[in-house]
């Protein structure tokens, strides 16, 4: 495919705007080509307009019509072939094996979403016959179901080129739902997301789906992504990044005459808690997976651990000195751009400036590009953990920092003081698990997911996932950004009273004609 | 039971501010014993602790539990008998029809959801069992299911002083799902709210439920309100009133450090749409059930018809005429306060005085006292309509406005304009429904219920109701206040991965010990 550097009004290509930026390929910190138009307002407007326009149309296709979609994007996504995997490496410096990984990941969940909706039981249909006898009052007849919210933005997130971004889960689950997107391009993968947009393109046409199902809105600035956000438009917005912009597009989207949900997955330190008799038991194994665990895509994952809470003693101190040792052949890892690099070092160097903190192992490689970083492990005691809120912060990068505790009540101590986690993990024999419920209890309400002698980095997709969690670690506790159950976060519930058969929708139908699950006067049933 | 005037932080009285307030009888316009002290910062702070102190023991009660409590809740209620009925029909004015109506909805909603959650199945349990051998990656077991979110802050709403004020569907769902609750008393009824919170504290002692999981703040200042929803301990806000009383709980919400769910139900108009043929053949009817619709209740429901939309025919003429001649002897009637009243008054003015709308008719009776309101409809153009926002937006009263459009095209620009509803209902012959299927694609885009050949007060308590709609209607139209899916409003999901099943909550042991229906490695099951 041929990169244009241009926006994508539906499968107009548009470049109106002067300012252009480029993306750079990371292991080598050189700028590549070409240069990208950022998108103007005008553009933008124009954008969401198509995306209304094909909305009232694709909202309206059968679900069978619209798993043909998502079925041919995935098959698209894959005929790019060796060109999308090269292009997503050169933009990320990810390793090919990953990024091939990520593709499965991504067509995987296309095709997910494509079951999902042929099936159709998603949409939870609820009917409750009428009982025109009923006393006092007749009871009508009731029908609901889920419906598409409408025009979706979605950010592409710079750590998933291919699996959280132009065409990712977001993007998916939309799609699925049956709204349109307008996508905002990560800057720092421009080309990968312009391929992608092309093969979302080509499906599109090939299955007869309406111009402007789905756009690509490209930019660096701030005003590109609250522009998307603000415009009358937009019913809704994805987004998975950092604190710090995914709030401000949070607070933009609060503060519109008409707000609307935003689903941003932002920072999530992982905390992981080890109990003593998994220590000694199996202290050994944990120091290295653990290692393994944080130092991962050099760190870059949203379930990266970057917390381990453990009680001081004998076998923790034996823990803590293996745990040392693995940090310290680590390999150089090349983080997604320099920007990350930059906040990463800065990070590090300001919790190593903490007072109480130590350095416990740093990797004895060292950096040569902007964009390099090395793993680093910081060790601290609960008191100095609780006192400094700055220690709570996400660190986004290859760190952990291990904090010990005097005993388990001081390790819940720490575990209540805690933010919300997308994940948070325990490690212990069943018996001190069922000992200290507290700890459980107290994670339940911290977490997303909990994770039993395991490790968080890894987000199976499948229907029990939840990946989502209190704030900060995402804008909304209720939604998930991976699984089955994405498809509910750009839909809304809609009931229907008294209507004709043949004006409801086929879910609703007397008759059941796609035999979907639904709770009819009180029932599940086919 | 005693009248107070007290705060209730968990079953202990406290009224340390020096600040009181009274209701009045509205339909003598007089104030009633006892003077109300309004709470403190301090109260509310000691309210909310006590909250997440009970929310520590509620949360871990069986479901079975949780409904015995519910149920011995709607059992206090009926308990009280003629007090509770009286008491509300002195402070609102409500007939004791209405209220005793009302308050078989309430005990019957507490009894719905104590049915609901000892079925169980609304936690949506979802279970993928582990596949050890699976490549490249083993899968792990993840069982996810919905649990309580914490601390609930409740706002009882004016117009329902049973059904959706201290005890309403928010407290019964919050409860339902093993949230504890924080009731903000409306200040129109707190002598109610008070008789109310008094059954529940006797029920949770009863049921041997933890002091504090329903506490009572009564006042009327902003910073009451405020207070509580910028609280920290609180997780998610339900309120139903106006939309500049829900918008500033929302944007307080929104601009905490966390921020957390706000449902507020705020205005709507309602729109009705005639279609040509179904006014032809039942023009007459529909002007009867319309006169009724919109002055059921002083047209003190969300739900009231404030639109109505027809095409300028003959048939439309006879039909006004008659409309016309049906509110001329409307009676007087007495609203909830003198505040909605004077609301309502300069309202009626504002919408009397726009240029290109007249005054179609208006009750011949008068009022005598500051808190009495007569009916009136109005008849405008769609152009003029189309032109002024202002007629776009809820006047809280019996008060209807007739929009003629040119055609059919014309009433669906007039669809198209409208913002978020509650409800929007079309009359028609089911041929002209689906001859203008365009009409029923825009309305379920802008409401939560579609109504055909009915209208839109009476809200129906069932599985399949949907009464939430897009902004300003609602603030999350995700979400439902009335039926057994508004259970949901108050939960999130949590996974758990690879515990051990004794650690398990009872919905996701692999025995599933309570039949309830699970999605087991994507399949539904008992």
């Amino acid at each position: 495919m041929q990169l244009t550097g241009l926006n994508y009004i539906g499968s107009k290509t548009s470049g109106n705007g002067d300012k252009t930026f480029q993306s750079s390929d990371p292991a080598l910190n050189q700028l590549l080509e070409p240069k990208f138009h950022e998108s103007t307002a005008a553009e933008i407007d124009e954008a969401m307009r198509a995306s209304q326009a094909a909305f009232v149309i694709y909202s309206k296709k059968t679900a069978k019509e619209r798993a043909a979609f998502l079925n041919a994007i995935a098959a698209e996504m894959e005929a790019l072939g060796d060109e999308l995997l090269n292009k997503a490496v050169q933009e990320t410096a990810l390793p090919l094996a990953r990024i091939t990984g990520e593709r499965g990941r991504t067509t995987g969940q296309l095709r997910m979403f494509a079951n999902l909706i042929e099936e159709g039981s998603w949409v939870d249909a609820r009917i409750d016959h009428a009982l025109p006898d009923r006393k006092p009052l007749p009871k009508s007849d009731i029908r609901r179901m889920k419906v598409p919210m409408g025009p979706v933005v979605v950010f592409g997130a710079s750590n998933f080129p291919l699996a959280f971004s132009a065409c990712g889960g977001d993007t998916a689950s939309a799609l699925a739902s049956g709204c349109t997107v307008v996508v905002k391009g990560h800057p720092s993968h421009p080309a990968t997301s312009e391929l992608t947009i092309q093969a979302v393109i080509k499906a599109a046409q090939a299955t007869g789906m309406p111009d402007g199902v789905v756009s690509l809105i490209q930019g660096v600035s701030h005003d590109v992504s609250t522009g998307l956000v603000k415009h009358p438009l937009t019913t809704a917005v994805g987004f998975t990044g950092s604190l710090r912009a995914g709030r401000a597009l949070f607070d933009a989207a609060a503060a519109r005459a008409n707000p609307i949900p935003v689903y941003a997955e932002m920072g999530s330190i992982n905390p992981v808690f080890i109990l003593p008799e998994a220590m000694k038991q199996r202290g050994t194994q944990i120091a290295e997976a653990l290692k393994n665990s944080f130092t991962l895509g050099v760190g870059q994952f949203c379930t990266n651990p970057g917390l381990v809470v453990v009680v001081d003693d004998a076998a923790t101190n034996a823990f803590i000195e293996q745990f040392a040792a693995h940090v310290l052949p680590a390999a150089v890892g090349t983080m997604l751009n320099s920007g990350i690099a930059s906040a990463f070092a800065r990070g590090v160097c300001t919790v190593a400036e903490t007072m109480g903190v130590k350095v416990l192992s740093k990797s004895t490689n060292a950096g040569t590009l902007p964009t390099h970083a090395v793993a680093v492990a910081f060790v601290t005691t609960a008191e100095t953990f609780l006192k400094d809120h700055r220690l709570s912060e996400e660190l986004f990068g290859p760190s952990t920092l291990i904090v010990k505790a005097a005993g388990v009540a001081q390790l819940l101590e720490v575990a209540s003081h805690l933010q919300g986690q997308l994940t948070a993990t325990i490690h212990g024999t069943t018996a001190e698990l069922l000992d200290h419920s507290g700890l459980q209890n107290i994670l339940v309400q911290k977490a997303g997911r909990l994770v039993f002698n395991g490790f968080p980095t890894g987000v199976e997709v499948c229907p029990s996932m939840h990946h989502g969690g209190p704030y900060p670690s995402t804008s909304d506790t209720r939604s998930t950004s991976v699984g089955t159950a994405a498809i509910e976060r750009f839909a809304r519930p809609v009931c229907f009273q008294d209507f004709p058969d043949a004006s409801l929708p086929t879910e609703l139908q007397e008759a059941n004609p796609k035999k979907i699950w639904r709770t009819v006067d009180g029932k599940l049933s086919q």
